[in-house]
């Protein structure tokens, strides 16, 4: 057993909402499993944003806490927003936008798993072998019009997207080399490029730049799927899916439509990942109507410190990272399928109960 | 019983592949609707449009085609485009698309229904409740970039998505008035904006109008939701939705996505509908893989038919009209909980199975 004397800095982000009681119970859990375990301490820092830092400093992403994120080895990002809480111009906090473009964190990995035990979704049997991943592009794409929109006379109001050959090329590189590692594991692996190429130009050249990109991974498969009909794919055989790699709006809306396959936002962890930085929250929001009452779903939150752990484990070659991603997963099945189902499931475990059948499952999870 | 001395004019559009395969399954079964009620007869005139006469013509949708579709009462359509033929600069055979702009089909209506006796696609028993329809805005909004993309020094490409006021506000008002009739039948009714407000000036715009709208129909209810959160209800509790009303590309994303929690497309009818003209197609396309082999699921076209028919007796106030789209309806419903589970549902039945049988069960469904 290596020890390490590496320290890993991680800028702790709670956030608003349920964000905040998810990360609590993350730390908890990150905490137990380093006590378990040999490999390099995390040093968990937390720092302040969110629309509830808004209202009180009228700052909504503090550069105090922007410098942190740069300097920091991970980030750990809880949720952010409030229905209440408003720019001054009526605008949405979303802090987690502002954090992909000031860190550049172009690909947007959204795992889409199936744990055994859960309460089925979908009817058939072969969701069991739900396994696919979508990388979301995060630096452009629609988005890259926001802050830049435009409303004329009161009468039309323009959006523009932009794709460009670096950002697809890079995010499509992205999605080749985390099907390498699937294939890997798994034998085979493929990429799909998810677009709406019939119709626009910008996603013809999308797909374009895939290809050329394709075309250097020639072990690796390579198709493409309009997003409409991937959309259906989803539904009615998810279980054929691998690796996708899409616009940036496409992929919202395709990932949320994911996440509610395998039980919804609650089970479905993220990472918005850049050359240099790397941001690990649940796809989940702060979920106002159940804020504060102990019945938020902490496995998107674990699952996402899980990946965080898998991410700094390939950066800083320490394996023993890896072991606890893979101990994360395992306590998180044991707690599931040992009856800790969570009330968005229909169960009945809140946070609390979750974390700490979680915590009580890692010994046999080892 | 009125007879009508009224003839309707339809322009019937096979296209491509299954297209004409199931528009002659409908038109058999139109006629044998036709022969067993009273009212108005519709007049079947057949035209050529689409990708297989483009590769025999060079015209993919000819001006008599357009001119008979002007002049018709209304418009039939199967299914149109095709892999392997292509205008000459590479881009897609899409005479829908260049239908929905030359006649102002500006609303994309898209009814989502469960059949009972269907395997079901979801495992919660609330299924059988899902009733609900997306009116899909279809003459700007993203696809407003149709033809005007740029690619800039083969660096960067674009497409601006443009809302407008009047754009927004017929379509918001089309799904208004729809709400209005469901809720003569249902005792309640609402409309869901669904947009992407928190990030895009357009998309604040079109929930600004929406709004605008909303208040001139102060007896039905209306709620807002972001498109990312309307993908994770559809799958997660489909039955709570009622008329939800979105821009065109979201509008196509989450219409197939609707389609496949009630068995796919096949089972997907859908309208194109402007203030003069109507056109009724079946969600699906052309299918290459099954085309000319008879599997083709007749479904979504006979219900297209009939939502062809229930729009034609409003219009041309021809209440026999009506009793035939119920009577079509009624009948599907019966050949599929009979046991003629098409193909496409994991079923043995082709087109011609569930045609026949769907005709057979004309008499017990008047
Ligand atoms: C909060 C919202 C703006 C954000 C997005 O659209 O990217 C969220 O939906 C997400 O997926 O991270
Ligand atoms: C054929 C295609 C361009 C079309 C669209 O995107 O509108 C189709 O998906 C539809 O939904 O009618």
């Amino acid at each position: 057993m290596t020890v390490s004397s590496n320290k890993l800095d991680i800028a702790v982000l709670p956030g608003d909402g349920i964000g905040r009681e998810v990360m609590a119970a993350c730390l908890e859990l990150l905490a137990a499993v380093e006590a378990k375990t040999a490999g390099a301490p995390l040093r968990m820092n937390t720092w302040q944003a969110g629309a509830q830092f808004y209202a009180e400093s009228g700052e909504a992403l503090p550069n105090a806490t922007l410098d942190a994120c740069r300097r920091a080895d991970a980030v750990l990002f809880g949720a952010m927003g409030w229905p209440d809480i408003r720019h001054a111009d009526g605008t949405e906090i979303i802090p987690q936008l502002d954090l992909r473009m000031a860190l550049d964190l172009y690909a947007g990995v959204r795992p889409i798993r199936w744990f055994p035990g859960l309460p089925r979704i979908l009817s058939d049997e072969r969701v069991d072998d739900i396994d696919f991943v979508l990388v979301r592009e995060q630096t452009e794409g629609l988005f890259h019009a926001r802050g830049r929109g435009k409303v004329v006379g009161d009468d039309e109001a323009y959006d523009t997207m932009c794709i460009t050959r670096n950002g697809t090329a890079r995010v499509s590189d992205f999605a080749f080399r985390l099907a390498q590692r699937r294939q890997s594991r798994r034998g085979q692996a493929r990429v799909t490029c998810v677009d709406k190429a019939n119709v626009f130009t910008s996603m013809a050249f999308f797909r374009k730049i895939f290809d050329e990109v394709a075309a250097t991974h020639p072990t690796i498969g390579a198709d493409h799927a309009y997003v409409d009909a991937m959309a259906l794919v989803m539904v009615k055989k998810p279980w054929t899916l691998d690796v996708m790699v899409t616009e940036n709006m496409f992929g919202d809306i395709l990932s949320d439509l994911a996440a509610g396959l395998v039980g919804g936002m609650g089970m479905a962890p993220s990472a918005d990942v850049g050359d240099k930085h790397a941001l690990f929250q649940p796809a989940h929001g702060t979920a106002p109507d159940i804020a504060g009452q102990g019945k938020a779903n902490p496995c998107a939150m674990f699952l996402s410190a899980a990946m965080m752990l898998d991410w700094l484990a390939e950066k800083h070659s320490e394996p023993q990272l890896e072991v606890r991603a893979r101990l994360i997963e395992a306590s998180v099945q044991m707690a599931l399928s040992s009856g800790a189902v969570p009330i968005e499931l229909g169960g009945t475990a809140g946070c609390a109960a979750v974390t700490r059948e979680t915590i009580a499952a890692l010994p046999q999870a080892m």
